[in-house]
């Protein structure tokens, strides 16, 4: 993980803290930590849970592998929170987007991406994803 | 923290996913870590919800500070999920108890003192845990 990647998620860890929800960074790194599939940031706020996989770009285009996004599911029905793919272009703007698994654009290769220009917009935003 | 603290947290992990749920051990080093108040474990299975606490004593005597009780409960409140303290005495046996934070004996100085030979078998085991 490079450290914009870091940054980032730590930006939206405390996002979620300011709008009322605990939420807490997983390291990927450490021991034992291919064992079982966990997400980079998970959240509640008692009524809401949330497993998020994150991701930044400072180029147009943002691909996940199909194993990560199989991994965030199966963590996401296991636990009880619903998945999203949080979404920043760090290039072209400091806004975050969350991505419904199902929406996703999936690649020849059976990899999945999203485009900062066809795709961005069709994500959630923040407001939208606290359901406000 | 220590390697048999680290050991025995993965150990718990484990234990809840063989048993269906979805657990995340939340290391505790790294920076920006005590902006927020977090768990050493969190784990749900749709249903139920759960925050640890972990601590392991090869003496008789585990101590638990007042500071991270009040964040155990005020993490597990925001989040939306039950506190428990789980422990393991590893001098005298491998099972796992887990303490509701109200059943907790008070020290003279505001802490709290799980006793091996008074208290242990006042926490729930892992089954009464699950609700089996």
């Amino acid at each position: 993980m490079t450290r914009k990647g870091i940054n980032a998620e730590r930006q939206l860890v405390n996002l979620l803290w300011k709008h009322n929800f605990a939420a807490i960074r997983v390291p990927a790194s450490g021991a034992g930590s291919k064992v079982f599939p966990k997400p980079d940031i998970i959240a509640g706020n008692g009524i809401n849970y949330f497993a998020f996989e994150v991701k930044t770009s400072t180029l147009d285009k943002i691909y996940l592998e199909h194993n990560e996004i199989q991994d965030l599911i199966s963590f996401s029905e296991k636990f009880g929170c619903t998945p999203f793919i949080a979404i920043r272009f760090l290039h072209n703007s400091r806004e975050w987007r969350f991505f419904d698994i199902s929406t996703l654009q999936k690649t020849l290769s059976g990899n999945y991406k999203i485009d900062f220009n066809a795709d961005f917009t069709n994500g959630l935003d923040f407001d939208s994803l606290l359901g406000k």
